[in-house]
């Protein structure tokens, strides 16, 4: 495909200097996971090729896969129409979420699990 | 595949009473557009089978493609890990984003337009 070039795009952060950002699956398109990033977890990203978030929760940059070894190497990032939101186009190692799952999104809102189960947490994170 | 049946989730609105939503071609498996989805938004998802959102700018709830015509059929929606963000599944009609883009991703972050390009927004909205 022929791709014009053009400036970088300004990512709008918005008030709390986050934006949210999808994971999807690079080759089966499968949408693995929603986090949000900063300024400089969006720069680290870029760096280094691989996924980093913010945790609003822990207020803190995180690599994903950090410590679980499921990381997500870049193969692309992209940004929407109103540049408030990112999607980051990934090879994910192993699985995105933490109970084991490929995706996080392993459930429909009616409970049913329609996941694919790819490890055991026991085996991969201490607590 | 075999399902398990389960209780419905319950989604985690947090403070602001707002979840992101993700809406994801169900055919080619493009990430569409993000936006938010208040509690009557995902009732009245459920209910029509047509996607809507809440709009934080507007302070109003809205239905994909109320103006336009090119709604969301919804297809499945999923919930994630910690039941704070959903994933629509959907029958897109036409294209999702307002500059006449099949998804609101069309652009890479560096600027580059990877994007289809699927109707005219001179031809759609007024104004």
């Amino acid at each position: 495909m022929a791709r014009s070039r053009a400036m970088t795009v300004d990512v709008d952060f918005g008030e709390d200097g986050l934006v949210p950002a999808v994971a999807q699956d690079a080759d089966s398109g499968a949408v693995l996971m929603l986090a949000y990033v900063s300024p400089e977890a969006l720069e680290r990203t870029i760096e280094t090729g691989r996924a980093h978030y913010y945790s609003r929760s822990r207020d803190e940059l995180w690599e994903k896969g950090a410590s679980s070894g499921h990381t997500q190497d870049i193969r692309e990032i992209r940004v929407d129409c109103d540049a408030d939101t990112l999607l980051y186009l990934v090879e994910q190692n192993v699985g995105a979420c933490h109970t084991g799952h490929r995706s996080c999104f392993y459930r429909t809102v009616e409970g049913e699990n329609v996941g694919e189960r790819v490890f055991d947490p026991a085996d991969v994170y201490d607590d």
